[in-house]
């Protein structure tokens, strides 16, 4: 019996939407939003997306009528009279009022600016100016959206059959990582991955199969929307903008050095001494330790993310001993390209010497690595980041822990790194 | 929008009915039928029901009003207009009119009579007793509505996302099991797992896949009513009734011994010369091949069932090469618990040697061996069977090649080995 009402209004979508409400971001965006609304909300910034996997050719396969389409949806979105609810009313961490009256109420009133669209040598390059404030959120959505709509061309080759076969595979291989993990008694786990997901739905299926399969041993999800949705926790700390922006502001190298502690400073007044849980690899994680106040080594934990996961755990334990506090009080958070093997190795080597955290991203929402139908490997996942590339009308520079990954022109990269220092740099290969 | 209609309508169901259509049966059954129907529709005759998996006790895990609902239901069935419009006029193996007009028109009028239901040590024995043509179709429904029963109450203790994920976990271990078979190159792949199917829709999801990914390598389905809803061929041969029931009928040793070969005889009446694969393991391969008259060896081939089939393929192709035949030319259809594994070392072994076929069935069509999300083994297969037990008043026996897996009154199954011999039977386990 068909159900004429749902079938018309269902053939009159013009598009999919990936994107449906602001809060389909990660929770950190809202944390350093408050912040940087607080006090930076007018510095103008400019975000590039950039493809890492530059032999995936996406202005080749998504049709630009198409990203557009996507992307002026966005800009349609306003906060929701539910999700301000949700937001002002939820506890997070624990803590109630996280987010203050008068920031959710200029929140509400936001709609996205525009962005600029271009297509060289094969992919877009995407840009988003403006105050920092407004501009800010277009990270996630854009590199979910283009992510997106690699995925659904992969997708629009394949029949329904073959449909049924690359989920069910992709479900059981995420199952059989969660048994894994389970077996081994992993705790900590957290959902990372929305930039990087399969779609909005698989990002949901993953979640509550991990959530079902991992007990207590499964924190939540970076996810807002899906938090909001399934009533799981909002899970974030911070991300490199905060020091990239607020380092384009000092004047002097003093000021350069000291803009990465000062992000600290004004994130403990933001949240009254709470969620704090540090980033230290922006300009490199062994000077940042070395060179940190004392008060730093007070914070709940660190999160590791271009550095050896190993050395970086161990760099930790090692500095917060050396500043007499108890590693064993302390959280390590990893977050860089880890998978159910990683996991498992890293909470082998440090379980029982710190507190372990896993944000768990690309291959937990969207590891279809293998399952195609017919072997081949449209669906392998790639590398897309949405950077602040200027700022305050400077170059934005992000060092990192990895020699191969800095971001800004080579000059300004080579003038922080004088500044900064060389110590604990390595190579590391990108995966995902 | 919900479907108020198709809500109300769905609710009514007092059960969810497992087998909907007479054509729900092994096409064997049907063109058994047609001969039993023309020679020897009123013989007497018992069907019994046998769960050989004694360790699963199926009475304590179906309730018995839902089993008895579920065999109400087929006797309310009969043969549609269009399913006797697609017998009559659809081609099979490339002959018109295979069933004829006086045995549609019975066929159209049949009921199936009633059950007997006793429960003995946690077991449902089910016995089918009439005259021999209104009686054999219960066998397939019986069996497949007792195994469909028995894995619903499996599915009952999972929950939704459990059911996903053992579904997810079943099709790709299927598929995998088809790529296999693809890249091997292997042809001659039938669907004979209707009986012990996990339900209806899933041996159809099996069937889609199989046609999809093994193309010309895939054959058909035994499954009447697939073969007419999806447009497949529908494939079959004959059983182990006919031979038994036929040599209930003998009077001395001399005709129980040619009963064996009456039943060919009869077949090539029945079906003008076609369809010509014989089953010689009803009292024993070795002794039916050498007593066999010289021309049986210008049948098309064998079905090999419960000999170790290496050694039944060895043995056809040099008892027809003993014969003066081309065993290039012959089929050799295997069809005993075959799995993957057995079909690519039997392809190797015999390719080029003859012509190959494979019914493949329980871990085609209900392999979730591995697939429960929590590892239970509720849905592991058993081996069910529903095998004529008397006849013309007398015990049916099977010797079959496997001294493991005679049916019948031991004095009776002594009898009959005396009569027939031993040469060539050993011990196979049965596993499904």
């Amino acid at each position: 019996m068909i159900n004429f009402a749902s079938r018309a209004y269902d053939r009159r979508w013009r598009i999919d939407p990936i994107v449906r409400s602001l809060l389909d971001t990660d929770f950190y965006k809202l944390l350093m939003l408050q912040l940087i609304h607080r006090h930076f909300a007018a510095v103008p910034v400019t975000f590039s997306l950039i493809n890492r996997t530059w032999t995936v050719r996406l202005a080749d396969m998504v049709e630009r009528r198409e990203l557009e389409a996507q992307l002026d949806h966005v800009r349609t979105l306003q906060l929701g009279r539910q999700e301000r609810i949700w937001l002002a009313g939820n506890t997070f961490y624990g803590t109630e009022g996280i987010f203050r009256p008068d920031f959710l109420a200029w929140l509400s009133a936001l709609r996205l600016p525009e962005y600029e669209i271009e297509v060289v040598d094969g992919q877009y390059e995407l840009t988003f100016s403006g105050p920092w404030a407004e501009v800010m959120l277009w990270e996630v959505y854009a590199i979910t959206i283009v992510n997106t709509l690699r995925n659904r061309a992969g997708l629009a080759r394949m029949s329904e059959l073959e449909l049924d076969v690359l989920y069910s595979r992709a479900k059981a291989k995420l199952w059989g990582k969660l048994d894994r993990l389970a077996d081994a008694g992993i705790t900590g786990i957290a959902d990372f991955s929305t930039r990087r997901r399969a779609d909005f739905l698989y990002q949901e299926w993953a979640l509550l199969a991990a959530a079902d399969h991992l007990g207590d041993g499964f924190l939540g999800t970076s996810n807002v929307a899906l938090a909001m949705k399934l009533g799981l926790e909002a899970i974030g700390t911070n991300a490199h903008e905060l020091p990239m922006v607020l380092s384009t502001l000092a004047e002097t190298e003093a000021e350069l050095r000291a803009s990465q502690y000062r992000v600290l400073e004004l994130w403990q007044q933001t949240y009254d001494g709470r969620l704090k849980v540090f980033l230290p690899d922006t300009f490199g994680t062994t000077q940042f330790l070395s060179g940190a106040p004392d008060w730093v080594a007070d914070w709940t934990g660190l999160r590791v993310d271009s550095k050896d996961p190993f050395e970086a755990g161990e760099e930790a334990i090692d500095w917060w001993a050396s500043r007499g506090r108890d590693p064993r009080s302390k959280l390590v958070l990893f977050s860089d390209g880890l998978d159910v093997g990683d996991i498992l190795a890293l909470d082998k080597a440090f379980r029982g010497r710190c507190r372990l955290g896993f944000g768990w991203g690309t291959l937990f929402g969207n590891d279809f690595r293998g399952c195609h139908p017919r072997g081949a490997d449209d669906l392998a996942p790639i590398s897309l980041v949405c950077k602040v590339t200027r700022a305050n009308g400077r170059p934005a520079i992000k060092l990192s822990d990895n020699l191969a990954k800095p971001t800004g022109p080579a000059a300004e990269v080579a003038r922080y790194r004088a500044i900064f220092g060389g110590a604990g740099l390595g190579h590391r290969d990108v995966v995902v």
